[in-house]
């Protein structure tokens, strides 16, 4: 099909559509191989686009509370809501996703954009924040310190992940854009659709002020250059490209805030004096078997170590492959069909490179590559079976703590005692989330004191909690989003503590009637 | 002199007194000319030092709560009392100090330092911080996120400036220590004696483990390279030097945490509505004498910028040039001189040549050139006299807001009104500290609202608080330290916030059991 059948989309900067004057890049169903979309950026002028962001959108959302911000959200909730069958369908098409994996991104990126609508409007109408009591400077109460949190006045680019085209944006834009800061988003080339079409639904209802949003779709080449002191730029992706913001002018020489979310070796743990088919022991299979194969492991927080008492190896071994024996993977337009595909057959072919990678240390458990894909082409679809890989002395092993292969693919790993247990999990480097499996809130606390450190989440299942927890892998809006090292080092959501990327922190020194003035505009900062 | 007559400073690292084997750098009297000690770290084993430091050093502060680090501050506070008198010899000798000068730096530390001990002791017996209170994850509450900081285990490599080798060690090392993380410590190299000499004595008097505090002398070659993901770098100098570092693998690929003050065109500025001899025009002439000559100017917080109402510009430059003219600069062996020196004829040579650029757009309204040096050669000696110039229309000029003459030298400037004075304030792009002198609050209010976004601390002089004010230069260990943009975007001090940055945030999404059990080690954070 040549490139001009196939809708060339148009990118919204400088308040205007604007379609690119390139070829483009033409985004394909990973299913069925076909010709979605086409995006471009070829010829646009981004100085302009990133100067009305930040002047004529950020002095709208500027001049607006916290209140009054926290509306505008509960707006875009309600546009979002109201096209959600057209993003399912976008989904399907150009993710390959079932109805089930469409939902976390989706209805997950509405969900945390109504939290923080939510807890915006309990700010109220200030235009600042209170970070903290004020202190005496001296022993004279005359002078003295109160913290503030300004937004600032830059704009916020998010270079986002193909994995969450929905949630990826608004988990970002939600405090952003309560925060006063105006957004430009450059979706993954491979998905970008979903993105846009959300953008465009909301451009068109009007309902956010100019240079509010913006979107660019297509290369990400020349974004940075733009970046001026007061701006912020927030990455989700490889740990190479992560290298290549972080070098960047923008960055090193212009302290540009940068907030990076890159690979991780996530970790499940299994309690040391859990036995075979203990609650404790079955919650970690399910947990396990669900992280392998929802979005066909295409979440950053996946479960990609699983870590169980050597004496229970086998037993693991043989509880998660029997149920991932059972996963259906092919087309998700099948109802039939528990797993769909993976992102593009670029991604397909990583994804098999890397199991042939960590397959030098591993031992295959379970082999994906004999499953049958259900209304779906081997040679066409980019399907790729769930896999589990074992290794019974992994202290021994180097890849499989290194290597993130984003797909449907765990590597069971067992250990001696608690203590390897900590060490083991510590080679991931930093990590975005560790699940814990048992029946002792003890060991669970002492797992969290010895792992907390070096993972922006520790998930704790007990048998109690089974019913209400909310999954390794799903990212709570109220929790910590992001991980030391090897995870990026970057911090989001949290509830309000998201805030806090897109103000400045300063210190007031002054007398207590100047302050009593300054605390009027303002409202403690609670996160 | 040959090199071998002039001692040769050892290093501390590893846990034990190890001399470079080069030829070593001297360090120089910049008064007198006259050689003083040398540095050198060629051949230390940097592996084996870090190593010792993360491990040794970290597990033994980490075994030990809050409370029991304070002490730990305590002792350090008691063992820099007991040598007082020899580091003001050294600043002296080494820094070309007023002994008014040397105490910024000497007893700024130590009782940043005591400051920290106080706070620390506040927290009691805890071994982590709780950041927030538990938020429930759906209806039910059984099910709860809790936010833990917990310290990080790496070590805390310091890179410092020449212009505060006691104060600069200490503000890094008090919140460092007290997390929990070991300190590795390589002062500039100008000035390297003070901070080896403090290390010294509180090694020799046994009061911290072994491993919690090193320092190295001389070259930075190869520090980065040791530095390891939960690791963090706190670097405080040129702008430059921060571009390298944050290009660094460690930080822009090992994502190590990295905290940077850089350059900074601090401002001062004057009510619109003041008189000519009002109080608050009084207030600003005697601050920005204070600023300029303090430590001859060598502060990153002292006042580049001063903007007045245009109708006051000629009685600004009278007052301030007046008070200017009665500095006596010179030996501050003498004591009649109220200025010293510079930090060396490397310095005076670059302030001079920074004098004479700034000088292609502003006019000399006080000519330091001019005045005598009291006791001092000045073919040998690195003082220089304090400068004003000045600037009418400063909305012309561009160097002015861009670079920093580290020296006693500050740039008079207008403002026609009130919005003319924030946008010529921003020019500066990210600011350590603005100060506004006003009789009037809500004006001061306004000011912070304008300027706090792009400036780590606003600090208000008005009548009420001329006595108890705490100086626009001075770094107190309550307020944040540090700005955004051109300033590097750091933040230090304020307080116990200065703990997150030796902390890592972790979510720990758990049943209320073990939420419970992991509160027991821990105390509510509230900075």
């Amino acid at each position: 099909m040549p490139h001009n059948d196939t809708p060339l989309l148009p990118n919204f900067l400088a308040g205007r559509w604007q379609t690119g004057s390139g070829h483009g890049t033409t985004l394909k169903d990973p299913v069925l191989g076909t010709p979605l979309v086409r995006v471009d950026n070829t010829g646009l002028d981004l100085a302009e686009g990133f100067h009305f962001a930040r002047d004529t959108g950020g002095s709208a959302l500027r001049a607006l509370t916290y209140r009054q911000r926290a509306a505008l959200l509960g707006e875009v909730v309600k546009v979002l809501q109201a096209h959600r069958d057209a993003y399912y369908e976008i989904a399907t098409a150009n993710c390959g996703t079932t109805k089930n994996d469409s939902a976390v991104d989706i209805d997950g990126g509405i969900f945390t954009l109504g939290t923080y609508a939510k807890q915006g409007e309990a700010l109220g109408d200030a235009k600042c924040l209170l970070d903290g009591e004020r202190i005496r400077m001296g022993k004279d109460p005359l002078f003295q310190t109160q913290h503030v949190l300004n937004p600032t006045r830059g704009v916020a680019l998010f270079i986002n992940a193909f994995n969450f085209p929905s949630w990826g944006l608004w988990e970002k834009a939600a405090p952003a854009l309560l925060s006063g800061v105006p957004v430009i988003v450059k979706p993954a080339t491979a998905t970008a659709w979903l993105t846009q079409r959300m953008v465009k639904d909301v451009v068109d209802a009007g309902v956010l002020p100019a240079g509010a949003l913006s979107v660019i779709c297509g290369s990400s080449a020349h974004l940075m250059d733009q970046l001026q002191p007061f701006d912020v730029v927030s990455f989700t992706g490889s740990a190479e490209t992560a290298r290549l913001i972080r070098s960047h002018p923008a960055v090193a020489q212009r302290s540009v805030r940068c907030n990076i979310e890159a690979d991780s070796l996530n970790s499940a743990l299994l309690d040391p004096s859990a036995t075979e088919g203990s609650e404790a022991f079955n919650l970690l299979v399910s947990e396990v078997v669900r992280e392998i194969t929802v979005k066909s492991g295409q979440k950053c927080t996946a479960i990609r170590r699983i870590f169980v008492p050597l004496e229970l190896f086998d037993a693991a071994a043989d509880a998660i492959s029997a149920k991932l024996a059972k996963i259906t993977v092919g087309n998700p337009r099948n109802e039939g069909v528990r797993m769909g595909a993976l992102v593009s057959l670029e991604q397909k072919r990583s994804v098999l490179h890397g199991i042939e990678a960590l397959c030098h240390e591993a031992l295959v458990l379970h082999d994906g590559s004999e499953t049958a894909l259900v209304d779906a082409d081997p040679t066409v679809s980019a399907c790729v079976a769930p896999t589990l890989l074992g290794h019974r002395d992994p202290g021994q092993a180097k890849l499989l703590h290194e290597v993130e292969v984003f797909g449907p693919v765990a590597t069971l790993m067992a250990y001696e005692d608690e203590d390897e247990a900590w060490d083991l999990i510590r080679r991931g480097e930093g990590s975005l989330v560790v699940s814990v499996y048992s029946e002792d809130p003890v060991f669970i606390a002492r797992a969290a004191a010895e792992l907390a450190d070096s993972h922006g989440r520790v998930h704790a299942i007990s048998p109690d909690v089974a019913a209400s927890q909310t999954g390794h892998g799903n990212v709570m809006p109220m929790s910590l989003h992001g991980g030391p090292g090897r995870a990026g080092g970057g911090e989001e959501l949290g509830g309000l503590r998201a805030l806090g990327f897109y103000h400045r922190r300063s210190a007031v020194q002054a007398s207590s009637a100047a302050l009593d003035a300054l605390a009027a505009s303002g409202v403690p900062f609670k996160p």
